[in-house]
């Protein structure tokens, strides 16, 4: 069964299961809490704190690529406006990485006729010569007809992959190519490539190549490995047609090993279940080439931006609401390291959501299994409609790169859905800027994640136990 | 009286004798030119030529600055395509010119935080130290605002203009904005600034600024110049209103005497007066970022695609078609140097119009004073309506940069217009490449020329004199 079908399978069995545990379960929400989420949302919609928050960070801090000193001030600004919105428990959590550092980057066609190419390299890319690589392309217009190369084929050459990446609302398009950037320098490099370029992730047309971590093989040779800009994937696919292309790259980036960074945690500290914990969340890194506005300057500013409207309530709800905000998502190591240090507390943490898909609206919500039909579910839904956001009764699969190790740690998850349409325009580019959000739909984001964090934290249902029964 | 209010009087004056002059010389245009004309037009629409031209002269040439080893390329290229396309009389015409080569270019926030800013120099900008300038901002949030600095207050400073530049479809946005880049860096520096930054002339909102030449004033000390792409200088905006703010900036741009240049020409020989010239163009050479697509190789493709389906027709037009691609227009050479070498002939040159505004359709069209009235001119209107361009009774004030010699010297002028509305978004920058051309547009665009073209060729008004008894 594919795995598409498979959730299919299972979001139908858990849709009836969760009619059925309705009608035995069906006792009124607290029309309380209905109100006070109500509220809590409309005043979101009107609050500038998220987009401050946003704008803020990336005027004053800019770039804040994990394990270099930008990080270090973006950690100690976070601590700042945490204290100072009124967060309890702030405090940041070291680890450490292995941090990779941009050098010099530069890519020209040099033959048939000089010409300039807008490249970018993967995070994680290990160096060319100093005088860079010089050699001819071998073109593939799908990774699989790369995979479908001969070992020895590609003796000598920059591997060129150009497969196109969809567009979709729900970022589909990016899970499909991912392999793409990730596997692809390996793959290659077990074909004999000398490098490796593939056209950029990303859904724009613009020269402004998108970056992104690449995971090299154990145990294949590790070959340099960037991204063009899509107008010059196509270019070079027009000049390949024509005849054989020589490209020279450049690529000097170097690496720190144990590289310090922190994950920087605020609380709002529940009234009489304060050891029960509802984390939200979003990464405070950024890659290094815009200024991480939407990623994830607006998830942290969202989990922010909600966490402090239900600081201000006169009550507090009965769970904890802990906000951390990621130190080192881009390189995948924050939410290990979190993960590691919070073993034992993992059966305390009822519920975990992270922000890290922009800055545009919530379009539907997605809860660990059977929490769709619970009186929260049903709560939640109410309170998200007008906001012009549904309740998905399929469960969240995935809740996001930081939550993953809580989650397989047995972390119940949700996932709220922003519109991901124009998401990958400019994902992991210079372009990653403030000019790209739009107030308003990052207030309605703030506004659902607010309503869905304070329900879920006034709420005594165990989605834990229900996930498990749900199984 | 503004010059705005001057025109529209002129052209009311015009409209008036217009209808005048058809009431008295009213006779059906011949139905044959219609039908050939509109016969052009159709076929036009369906000609791949023109988006062959320019897809083929951006993969394969690429940027074309004007007195490089590239732009020599592309005149070797275009002379070969003219004349695989039957063109006659098909060379080249030599000039020189002042070239201007980039070198590196770089600016960086180095207080409060460091931060990159994208930038590219302006043309004709003089280079920095080999080590760059280090030097606080003043920032100016109108060109107005610069202007009334006081001679000395900017000693030392970089003076950084963020005036926004207004989209509209004519391109009046920037017209009304040029002056901040071609006179703004001697402004700045008769008040004492050491450097000058201006918000890129553009509508876009992407990481890559647009460059285009500035105008030294005489006897004013040369600064360097460079622009900053949108978002980086509306983060100076906001940076500069939180404090002080110190860039470095680095440009090591070059000049080449005496550099040669070609005015590349061919023609469709007229039968009946082919001493009587219409001249039609675009410009051959391109800013070096991008690869010219939309400046200036779709206007050159429109000029070749049309003249190119006269030039098939059984018989050919009275007069002659000269499709002339100039050789220097980014910096403002071509046109001067083919109106001094044209001198004798300019009253043989009964009409001259150039394309250089960018790939989309053209929804009008100016003609010389009294034109619009003639036989021509109606003609012209019957058959470019189902086309969805519309005749404009307001004469032609402007042809292009490379025919303003031409029309100084007494030569009449016509005006495509040409649909601008997203033409600035990549005007001058990197992103100039051919993805931005649509075909469709691109293929109305050749549609209309080619009817104008033709009936201006096969036409026996007189436009001179109707220009001059109009005005």
């Amino acid at each position: 069964m594919s795995s598409f079908l498979r959730v299919l399978v299972v979001a139908a069995a858990l849709a009836a299961s969760a009619e059925a545990t309705m009608g035995a379960t069906d006792t009124p929400p607290s029309e309380s809490l209905v109100v006070t989420a109500s509220s809590l949302g409309q005043k979101a919609l009107s609050d500038p704190a998220a987009f401050d928050f946003v704008a803020s960070l990336t005027t004053e801090i800019g770039q804040r690529l994990a394990g270099t000193e930008a990080h270090r001030r973006a950690v100690a600004w976070a601590e700042a406006r945490l204290k100072a919105a009124g967060f309890e428990n702030v405090h940041s959590e070291p680890f450490t990485l292995t941090a990779w550092i941009r050098g010099a980057e530069s890519a020209e066609i040099v033959g048939p006729v000089p010409q300039h190419l807008a490249v970018t390299a993967l995070g994680g890319s290990v160096a060319t010569d100093a005088n860079g690589i010089e050699a001819e392309i071998a073109l593939f217009r799908t990774y699989d007809d790369l995979l479908a190369a001969a070992p020895g084929s590609l003796n000598g050459k920059i591997a060129v992959v150009t497969q196109r990446m969809v567009r979709a609302q729900d970022g589909s398009g990016y899970g499909a190519a991912n392999r793409i950037r990730r596997r692809g320098p390996s793959e290659a490099a077990k074909r004999g490539a000398v490098a490796y370029l593939l056209r950029s992730l990303g859904t724009d047309s613009h020269r402004l190549p998108h970056t992104g971590a690449l995971n090299y093989a154990e145990g294949t040779r590790r070959i340099p490995a960037a991204a063009l800009a899509i107008p010059d994937a196509e270019q070079l696919e027009r000049l390949a047609a024509l005849g054989p292309v020589k490209v020279h790259l450049l690529l000097t980036p170097t690496v720190q090993e144990n590289a310090p960074s922190w994950n920087v945690v605020g609380e709002v500290k529940g009234t009489t279940h304060p050891d029960e914990i509802v984390l939200i969340g979003g990464h405070l890194d950024s890659w290094d080439l815009g200024t991480g506005a939407t990623d994830d300057g607006a998830g942290i500013a969202i989990a922010f931006g909600a966490a402090r409207l239900i600081a201000a309530l006169p009550q507090h709800p009965s769970r904890t609401i802990r906000v951390v905000l990621f130190g080192a998502e881009e390189m995948d190591f924050s939410g290990a390291a979190y993960a590691q240090a919070h073993e034992g507390e993992a059966g305390k943490i009822v519920m975990a959501a992270e922000a890290d898909f922009g800055a545009r609206n919530v379009y539907s919500v997605q809860l660990p299994p059977g929490a769709a039909g619970s009186d929260f579910g049903r709560t939640l839904e109410r309170v998200i409609a007008p906001l012009g956001a549904n309740l998905d009764r399929r469960p969240a699969l995935f809740g996001g790169d930081d939550i993953n190790g809580l989650q397989k740690a047995g972390v119940p998850v949700a996932s709220l859905r922003q519109d991901g349409l124009d998401y990958f325009d400019t994902h992991h580019t210079a372009d990653d800027t403030l000019d790209k959000i739009d107030q308003k739909q990052l207030d309605q984001a703030v506004a659902v994640w607010s309503a869905f964090t304070y329900l879920a934290a006034a709420s005594d249902v165990d989605f834990r136990s229900l996930a498990a029964t749900t199984k």
